[in-house]
């Protein structure tokens, strides 16, 4: 029998109650949310009209204007013009809802100009912290303009452009006169994938960094390696993933494999910020790191087991300066998350040598003071290699010294409690970023997406200038219960929840409305080729067809 | 961060109070679990040894025995023999974690003899409720022996021979010494799918088929039509689907279609029960069949919404005739599923032709009664197309005079409810089946496969005779949240912990033990093809390559 079909349906009546982002047309009128049911994440500013123009396939061009900094010599945005034209025409697209818009005939957009108006384009750079991601976007027949600072920008504005195009009951291509201002509410919007606890073909993840910039998501916080498995190749030190990999050859990410992500990550404006978690989440490092991890004894003999990172020995202080210098070159990214989360004190305890370590340096009993000790130590290693760091929020808890330019990352708690936790970290002048909300590995019955939209980064009590501090958020999908057969749905719409509140205003949280605009945009990426799954009852004008 | 690894592992320490169907080798020895990691669903008898054979795609043969009633003339076993040879030899097999076994050079096994005893093998039949799956496999040198005594108990030998094969550290196949008894506990085992709520792709279902079929599950419980969509093709009603589904070419099933799927399911041994739902659950019939439904007022006026069926109009019955007619003819199980379920009153009391009729009939305030009044002409009608029918439990539970060889199938409430629920149905005479543990749609953060593994249909108070009287059971995944994007891995291998309670001897039941077995046969799933989700953390030999 039919399950509790109304249980979603009454989530959704659920109106928050708080203004819409109302949109306009170019006399003023207030438009009705049908013919705005595809854009996702919401664009800051939106003046559109009933007017639309045609596009076909063989006159429609993307093009490079001609006062643009950035020419066909910039791979990167030709690779885009590609890419969005595949999507435009590549495949039936249909705003499956929507009334039939007004038409004038004979009017048609004939090109896309690009325009970059900073004289550095940034073509060959990577995107930062500080990239300038704004865009400008004016639908308008024979040409529609996309006016950026840099390319960053007008990647953003390239997969907006895309969303507005809608094909009608003829299959014709068509495009609503629209003019779009947009920049994002947050610099910093990134999914975790955890490649540990399950390898994650490399396929997997290019699928899943082509969805992250169809949602203008711009971190993947690669979770590379952990307990589990030691997937990453180190030139430095090819044991770690020859003996701590599931498999030596088969699941594991060489060197032209990293390559690759950070490329393909790069001409979708992704940056790569790779995580190696110390001290604790190591017991895939000591399979080939004799003396890397501390021996853990049973009573006056060793257990045969180990726990973390050993903190008093130089050698662990030497192999994590070598291997932290191939990790600053191997990744640009100006950043490297360093973990420090749930250091279990147990092995410690029960290591003499630790207990002698610990009187001698005055410690006490309080071994949070060790493991402050130690991440000290290795923070200040990786400030030679001229990168900034993020950290979990023990961290920051435990009261080591950081460098103020630190981004404290938040995941533990309830509501209050992280709430509390944002509080505290910007009241210490540190940056942070959220991700409590936003654990996607953790299921539940029903439409969850909307717990996931409704959570704001800013809703804490504290000053403007703390909120300041709040750089952005990220979707974490954890892999214990995730691997290449279920990953994609399993983060598909759901990461869509956490783009739209990292991406737009604060004001564009009605749950109902995002609803029909999310249903969309989550048959635009089946229709893309992304295995999202539903939302709900109903279905898309084209179904999943196949993987990847 | 990493998230609670340790809460799958903490599930898996809860061991069952229960003795395991231990396992002995011909001289009487018990043998380690890790001799015998991926038998699933475990058989009812296994002996085995350490004595490990060759096999070699070269040399190998699946033979119809001389003295079989089937020979190659029944292209059902043909064709499972290249299926399993393919299975056996497509692909790269391992058992990841088991230690070497002794091998006598050069014994080999040359070929598989399948021997069907009966005079009648069924080659040409349909499986059914009565159907023999019992088969009898011995593993020797250099032959191996499959006796059944009809083809549907060699093709759950056949799956079990191939899980028996595995791989060496060099890539031979292997097959030990081995000789299997084995029947289902359980004749009625299930999987529902739900093709309206959202369509599902014909290649969709017959994946899982295929995966239905590596479980020995033998019914595929297709809940074809629902309120959201009609896509069932019906040839004297071709409006149902025209008006009623989704789409009427691209989201409906065509005779075509559901022949192919019969003709599929039945070369696997599985039959096809479709269910059409009724009164409750209807409004897609609605669209095109003027009169079937109620219509609901609002005060003294129509309100142009409709109800369930209309059970006053002789319209009504002579519709029903009809289709469920064509029905019988279309489906060449035994059974139809009638549903039953759900039925909301408010419509009926709103419509005063409604009131009145009730009046009439004597019915008092009872919708109830008007209720089992539509059931019981319904039944009624099946009756004369000579099928037997499955209803959910409301039916019986309103007190509706069915025909003693009605299943009921047993839905709702807790554990405790639904215990009560199978002794009250079977006290009363009548066989009955089990889903509320089973609604594997219903999700949750963690192993929720340990729950559903746990639960057994015969656990309740009666007799010796009620206990007979449950035939098995289903595993329903109702199509709310799932389409083409998620389904595969939301039922596998969820579904497999189902099929081996409905399969193995009821003593089978260390989840210890299972979770052991299941990796292994998850990752076998994997490797066929199927897009079976992770229990929990680690790995698979050969990971998941695409769909399908």
């Amino acid at each position: 029998m039919g399950f509790l079909v109304k249980l979603g349906i009454l989530v959704l009546v659920v109106a928050v109650c708080q203004a819409y982002q109302d949109i306009w047309d170019y006399d003023g009128h207030k438009l009705k949310d049908t013919d705005y049911l595809s854009l996702w994440p919401m664009p800051q500013k939106v003046q559109t009209s009933v007017t639309a123009f045609k596009l076909s396939s063989s006159n429609f061009q993307i093009v490079h204007a001609k006062q643009s900094s950035a020419g066909p010599g910039c791979s990167l945005l030709q690779t885009a013009f590609r890419r969005y034209f595949d999507y435009i025409f590549g495949y039936m697209k249909k705003q499956g809802f929507s009334k039939e818009p007004k038409k004038t005939v004979g009017e048609e957009v004939l090109e896309l100009q690009v325009l970059i108006t900073s004289s550095d384009s940034e073509c060959d750079g990577y995107p930062g912290l500080k990239s300038d991601e704004s865009y400008l976007l004016s639908v308008d027949q024979p040409s529609a303009v996309l006016q950026a600072p840099t390319v960053w920008g007008a990647l953003r504005g390239l997969e907006t452009f895309s969303q507005l195009v809608y094909e009608d009951a003829y299959g014709s291509r068509n495009i609503n006169k629209t003019a779009i201002s947009d920049f994002p509410r947050f610099a910093h919007r990134g999914v975790l994938l955890d490649t540990s606890r399950h390898y994650l073909p490399l396929k997997v993840i290019l699928a899943n960094l082509e969805a992250m910039a169809m949602n203008k998501f711009n971190v993947f916080h690669w979770h590379i390696v952990d307990d589990p498995s030691f997937p990453y190749v180190s030139r430095t030190f090819p044991d770690l993933s020859q003996k701590g990999a599931y498999h030596p050859y088969t699941h594991v990410y060489t060197p032209s494999d990293v390559k690759m992500v950070i490329e393909f990550a790069r001409m979708r404006g992704i940056r790569v910020i790779p995580e190696f978690d110390t001290p604790g989440h190591t017991q895939s490092w000591g399979k080939s790191q004799k003396d890397l991890l501390t021996p853990c004894y049973s009573g006056a003999t060793p257990s045969g087991s180990y726990g973390p990172v050993n903190p008093m020995l130089n050698s662990t202080y030497d192999f994590m300066a070598s291997f932290f210098k191939e990790i600053s070159s191997v990744f640009p990214d100006a950043y490297v998350h360093l973990g420090g989360d749930e250091v279990d004190f147990s092995c410690w305890k029960s290591n003499p040598d630790i207990t002698k370590f610990m009187a001698e340096q005055g410690f006490g009993k309080d071994y949070s003071k060790l493991e402050s000790y130690y991440i000290q130590r290795l923070l200040d290693i990786v400030s030679t290699t001229n990168k900034g760091y993020m950290i979990w929020q023990e961290v920051f808890d435990n009261g080591v010294k950081l460098n103020m330019d630190t981004l404290i990352h938040v995941w533990k708690g309830s509501q209050v409690q992280y709430q509390a936790e944002l509080a505290r970290v910007t009241a210490a002048g540190f940056a942070t970023l959220l991700s409590t909300p936003w654990y996607l590995n953790r299921i539940s019955y029903g439409q969850d997406w909307v717990n996931i939209y409704k959570a704001d980064p800013c809703n804490f009590t504290g000053t403007d200038e703390q909120k300041k501090l709040v750089i952005g958020g990220e979707a974490c999908l954890w892999g214990e219960y995730v691997d290449a057969t279920n990953i994609t749905p399993r983060l598909w719409p759901r990461a869509s929840a956490v783009s739209e509140r990292l991406w737009s205003d604060a004001s564009v949280k009605d749950v109902n409305k995002a609803y029909v605009r999310l249903v969309q945009h989550r048959c635009r990426m089946v229709e893309r080729g992304i295995a999202a799954e539903p939302l709900f009852v109903g279905y898309c004008p084209h179904e999943y067809k196949g993987n990847l």
